[in-house]
């Protein structure tokens, strides 16, 4: 018989289906679905030499090691078709009693990762890791102080199934002049465990997979990687700080190169264990206006799409998982990475 | 400059996102995506022929005309591997503080809509859709008053992207023991709204949608289907009914009857308009425990799976778009159907 798991930070169910469950080697991607790419494509916006295709960068860095072969490491700038931008205007229209819009105001940017056209982050050096999550930082500290920034979220697409156009190792920034009622909800259900408890219940629930173990794919001092109780796709996976901080753009030097390589390892991981699975990560976003709140933890959620949402999905909610994250932890902690 | 819109029904913002917006006819599927399946697979379970390798039939209804070929026209069973089941336990379980499980207890069933493995709701007569409503209502009523259902949910998943194994038409029906919250938070803003105006909110807006005409695709007596001020993808349509009624459930026969009609019509609009896309629909769902409520208006939502959610939705909650619903609405409203 399936399961009903409750994710405590949403709430929300989840269903393990038993009935129709896979063991984890069954998600690995065969090797026709992968394709090989070359290290350098000359028709790509973002290769090195096509740097005059995209916008004007807000942010380049150099190589992690002295002796690439490129002029740079890191770039960022505006989305070129961006999904929001400035200037506009912040004022909210009713063209109808129940219809409410704005303008589509907001930053939207991109930050190519690598000047290698294949070389994804599980398959980066720690250094070069750090230098994506140096930029991340960079670029949300430059927004998190615009009056107009409600929510900023930084994202990663990989593959056509995770919603990516553009192959070439790249991640994106958005942020937006309005509080979306999804983040506001789990603030919502934060804050409301720290009132009764006087702790951050992301602290609380790291702490208690820790203590499980059975759902923990690997610990460092600074960090812990585990398959959620309530994961909502099979290898689901969370980074989350073993200490109290609200926000990512918080995080101090030492702590960013810790975060390096555990992200490193826990994506070549999943690259090597599944064969380069399509998938999307997400650095939860800080509550609006308030970074040091004491109910909630910055982590990264690691969504792989071994699985497709159907009409019960997008009409309930509920998620069906058909695989344990006891199992797809217990797959990934042997995989060498 | 791109827009943000909200919905009204769940306060969610979407973005219409102009600067990479395709025209209407952009989304028409290519030839070679679209497969020809023969009207019968000696090895489909769904096929007549097959009918011992599903588990035993909970409905079976004759074809809708005499001279058909074949012995039924819809039949419903419990699914193969279904997500929930029965007996099982309702009691909530804590293996940890914060991990709450319980059994699987459910309803999952499948309802085949037609004998042929070829014909999906648009290219079926309105006397077949008719039959396939039908049969919704008479599971739908079966389960709404089972003591441990509390929320019920009828979808079709039509095409690979959409989430389908099984390519020959059928729709399927959950029954849960909780109510998601999902659809709980739907309910508070519906009531908030009914506190506060003595009105229903999916009345209302499908009324302003009637008003403003520029969204409508079509208009009978008793249904009107519109592409939302807010749509969250191209070509998002509702079919809502033009009196209130809170439950699918309650529906009477002419209106069923008059609903066959409206569906087969907006499906064919879509198979003809876009070449056969994949897409879900869901009837959403009343409150539980209770079917008569002033607040809540029983819905069609039909979503073509045409583009990827990606990084920021899964994380935002923000759906971007990349056509006007305006001018979806007046593609479709051209289709002969």
């Amino acid at each position: 018989m399936s399961e009903l798991r409750q994710n405590p930070t949403t709430k929300e169910w989840v269903i393990v289906a038993t009935e129709r469950a896979r063991r984890p080697h069954e998600f690995v991607r065969a090797k026709a679905g992968s394709v090989e790419l070359p290290d350098y494509s000359p028709t790509c916006p973002f290769c090195p030499g096509n740097e005059h295709l995209t916008p004007p960068v807000l942010l380049t860095y150099p190589p992690a090691v002295d002796k690439a072969d490129h002029r740079w490491g890191v770039r960022a700038f505006p989305n070129k078709y961006a999904a929001l931008s400035l200037p506009g205007k912040m004022e909210r229209r009713q063209p109808g009693p129940l219809f409410r819009q704005m303008d589509g105001v907001g930053a939207h940017e991109v930050i190519v990762e690598t000047p290698y056209h294949n070389r994804s982050l599980g398959l980066m050096t720690d250094a070069e890791v750090e230098l994506v999550l140096r930029a991340y930082q960079e670029r949300y500290r430059a927004l998190r102080n615009e009056p107009w920034a409600k929510f900023i979220i930084i994202f990663k697409n990989h593959g056509t199934s995770a919603g990516t156009s553009l192959e070439h190792p790249h991640s994106q920034l958005v942020a937006t002049p309005i509080a979306p009622i999804h983040i506001r909800q789990k603030h919502e259900v934060a804050e409301s465990y720290y009132d009764d408890t006087g702790r951050c219940i992301y602290c609380d629930l790291a702490q208690e997979e820790l203590a499980a173990q059975e759902r923990v794919v690997l610990t460092t001092d600074h960090f812990v990687v585990f398959e959620p109780f309530a994961s909502q796709t099979p290898f689901e996976t969370w980074i989350a700080p073993r200490r109290h901080l609200t926000s990512f753009g918080d995080m101090p030097p030492e702590e960013l190169r810790g975060l390096a390589q555990v992200l490193r390892q826990t994506l070549a991981k999943l690259h090597k264990g599944l064969g380069d699975p399509d998938y999307n990560y997400i650095i939860s976003p800080a509550p609006e206006e308030d970074e040091h709140k004491s109910y909630y933890l910055w982590h990264i959620q690691i969504l792989p799409r071994l699985t497709t949402a159907a009409g019960f999905e997008l009409g309930s909610g509920i998620y069906i998982t058909t695989a344990k994250p006891e199992e797809t932890a217990a797959f990934l902690r042997e995989i060498e990475a």
